[in-house]
C-alpha cells in the first residue's frame, strides 16, 4: 500500500477543531488499515502571525511543497486586523494557492435534501440543487501587479489594484470545467464583464475558442457575470459547471454555496496542473467556510465541510474514489438519523457538537 | 413656474417601450400645467451605433451635457454582440457616467408586499425589505488605465484592466451613503476585499476615517464584499445603506434587486456632485433592468422601473418630492388593483402590456 504525504494546516479560529475530525479519521483509516497516510502539521494565518510574525513560515511552505496534498483549516479573525498587510492571515493562503500553482478552485454546491429548509431560498429553488463553480485562482486581481498604496500628498492617496489574464491560464481552467462538465450534465457557463473589463473580451474569447478546438461536444454559454449573480439567486438549477476569474469565483462561490443553506457542509478542491512524469499534481483542500472567530473553541463548529473537504482528497488526489463515496454516504446517513451541529439544527432534529458529529461519521464508516 | 431640460434616451431592446410611458406622463404634467418639461431625445447604445457607428454621438453628448437631467432606458443586445470594443452600446452609458461625473449610484432594493411571492427567497427573508445600494461609478476597474489587450505571440494574449482609487473619490461616495442613512435608519455597511486587494484597505480606510470625522453618528460596519453577498441572500433585511466599489456594486445591487422579485421595478438614480454656485447636479435615471432584446416590441415590457426612475428625478433634480410620492403611491394603488405586466404576473391578477400599465398608473395620477 502506497504512502500518501498529508499537510495538515488547521489555521485560526475554527480551523483547529473542525481538523480534530479530520485527523480523527485518518488515524482510524491509518490504524484499519484501509490507507497509509503520514501526517504532518503546520501553522498558516493568524497562528503563524503568532508564532513566528509571518503568515506561514518557510518551513512549512517546503512541507507544502513536498505533501501529496494539503489539507487546510481557515485563516483569519479580527485579532489579526491590525496585522501588517504581508502578514495578515490571508498572506498565507494566498501563497499556498500561489506558490504551488493551485490555478483549479472546485467548488461544489449541492443542496442536501434534508437541509433544504435550511436555506432562505424557497425548497423548490433549492432542492435538489447541484452545480460546480471552477474558479480560476491564481490570476487575476488577486496577483496581478503593480498592487499598491501611495501617497500623493495633501492627504490624498491612490490605491492600485491590477487585474491581468493571460490566453494559457484561461485555457486551463476552462479545460478543467469542460473535462467536469463531461462527467456531469455537460453543460459549461462561463462568466465574465466583456463589456466593461478587457480581461472578460479575452476571456470570452479563449473560452470560445476552447470549447471549438477541444469539447464541441459539450453545451456553453456565456453570461456577465452580473446578470450571472442574478441567475444564481433567480434559479440556480439551470447551471451545471460555471467557470470565472479569481474575483468573480469569490463572489459567486460564496453566493452560491449560501444558497444551499448549508455553509458548513461545503469541500472544495484547489488543484495544480498534472505532472507529466509523475501523474500526480499539486493539490489543497479546504471548507469553503471561514474561521468564524464568533464560535470558535465551542464545540459548535460542524465538521462537515471539513471531512467532505477530505473525501475530495480522496478522489482527487489519491484515486479512492469508493472510499470518497463512503465518507459521502456516511455524512448522509448521519445527517439522515436527525443529527444537526448548531449552524444546520431544525425542529426535530438532535443537537451534536463538532467532535459527537465527527465521531457518528466515523461511526458510520 | 421653473422649466427643467429633460433629455431622453431610449436606448435599445425595450428601453423604447417603457419610455414611452414616461413621455405619456410628462405629457400629462405638462398640459395639466403640474410642471413644465422641455424634453428632446437622443440616441444611445446600439440604436446609436446603427445609425452613426458610435455609442453615443457628439451631438447628444452636448445634449446630455446641457440637461437638467438626463431619463436613459437601457442598451445592448445580441444584434451588437460583434461590433469594436469602443464603440459596443455600453459604452455610450459608460461615457455619459465618465463625462458627467455621475460618482454616485442610488440603488433602491424595496420588496413590494403584493409581489413578495416573486421573490425566489422565502416571503419572511424579503417581505418589507428596503436597502438602498450605494454604488460608486466612475472609478475603479471600470475606467482605470491601462486597459489593454497585448498580443505576446506565439498565440498567446494578455488582458488588463485596472482597479484605481483615490482618496477623494471614495471619501465623496461615502457622504454620500451617511447621507442617506441619516434619512433612513442610520446605518452603513461599506463593502469591499481589503484582505485582496489594496484598493480595498485604502476604501476601508477611507470610510473609516470620513465616519470618524464627519457622521460619528451613523453607525458603520464593514464587511468584505464576498461574505456581504453572502449575507445579502441570507438575510437581506439586516442591512439599510450599503456603500460600495463599482464592480462589487455592479454585482451587489443586481443581486439584490433579483431579491426583490421585481426587477422590473427597481429604480436608480446616478448622481453628480451638487455645483456650489447653481446647487445643481447633473443626474441620469435609469430602470436596474437591462435592455432585454427577447421581449423587445411586444408590449411586454414592465414600464414601472422606468417610471419610478422618472419619479427618482422629480425628488432628487427637481425638488418635487410630493409629487414623487403621488408617482410612487399611484404605482402602488395600481398593484393593489391587481394590474400585473408579464414578468410580475401570478394567479388571481389581472395581465396589462407595457402600455395599459403606464395608462393605468396615468389615470390614478
Ligand atoms: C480568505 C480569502 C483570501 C479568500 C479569497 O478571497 O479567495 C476566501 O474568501 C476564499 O474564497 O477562499
Ligand atoms: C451595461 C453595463 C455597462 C452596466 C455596468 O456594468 O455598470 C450595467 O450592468 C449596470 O449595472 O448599470
Amino acid at each position: 500500500m502506497a504512502t500518501h504525504k498529508l499537510l495538515l494546516l488547521p489555521g485560526d479560529g475554527i480551523g483547529p477543531e473542525v481538523m480534530g475530525e479530520v485527523k480523527r479519521l485518518i488515524d482510524w483509516l491509518n490504524s484499519a488499515g484501509i490507507a497509509k497516510f503520514e501526517t504532518d502539521t503546520g501553522l498558516v494565518g493568524g497562528s503563524a502571525y503568532d508564532a513566528h510574525k509571518v503568515s506561514i513560515s518557510e518551513g512549512d511552505m517546503a512541507k507544502a511543497l513536498a505533501a501529496d496534498a494539503i489539507i487546510f483549516g481557515a485563516v483569519g479573525g479580527p485579532k489579526w486586523d491590525a496585522v501588517p498587510y504581508e502578514v495578515r492571515p490571508e498572506a498565507g493562503l494566498l501563497r499556498l494557492r500561489k506558490d504551488l500553482a493551485l490555478f483549479a478552485n472546485l467548488r461544489p454546491a449541492v443542496c442536501y435534501p434534508a437541509l433544504a429548509d435550511a436555506s432562505s431560498l424557497k425548497r423548490e429553488a433549492v432542492e435538489g440543487l447541484d452545480i460546480v463553480i471552477v474558479r480560476e485562482l491564481t490570476g487575476g486581481v488577486y496577483f496581478g501587479e503593480p498592487k499598491t498604496i501611495t501617497d500623493l500628498g495633501n492627504g490624498q492617496k491612490r490605491a492600485v489594484d491590477t487585474q491581468v489574464y493571460d490566453t494559457y491560464e484561461i485555457e486551463r481552467i476552462g479545460r478543467v470545467a469542460f473535462e467536469l462538465a463531461r462527467k456531469r450534465k455537460n453543460k459549461v457557463t462561463s462568466m465574465e464583464k466583456r463589456n466593461v473589463m478587457k480581461s472578460g473580451v479575452l476571456w470570452n474569447e479563449v473560452m470560445t475558442a476552447v470549447h471549438k478546438r477541444e469539447y464541441p461536444d459539450v453545451m456553453l454559454e456565456h453570461q456577465l457575470a452580473d446578470s450571472g449573480g442574478m441567475m444564481l439567486v433567480k434559479a440556480p438549477k439551470q447551471f451545471d459547471v460555471i467557470v470565472t476569474d479569481n474575483l468573480f469565483g469569490d463572489m459567486l462561490s460564496d453566493i452560491a454555496a449560501m444558497l444551499t443553506g448549508s455553509l458548513g457542509m461545503l469541500p472544495s478542491a484547489s488543484l495544480g496542473e498534472v505532472d507529466v512524469k509523475s501523474k500526480k499534481r499539486k493539490a489543497l483542500y479546504e471548507p469553503v467556510h471561514g474561521s468564524a472567530p464568533d464560535i470558535a473553541g465551542k464545540g459548535l463548529a460542524n465538521p462537515i465541510a471539513m471531512i467532505s473537504s477530505f473525501g475530495m482528497a480522496l478522489r482527487y488526489s489519491f484515486d479512492m474514489g469508493d472510499l470518497a463515496d463512503k465518507v459521502d454516504a456516511a455524512i448522509a446517513a448521519v445527517l439522515a438519523s436527525g443529527l444537526r451541529t448548531a449552524d444546520i439544527k431544525s425542529e426535530g432534529t438532535t443537537a451534536a457538537s463538532t467532535t459527537q458529529m465527527g465521531e457518528a461519521i466515523l461511526k458510520e464508516l
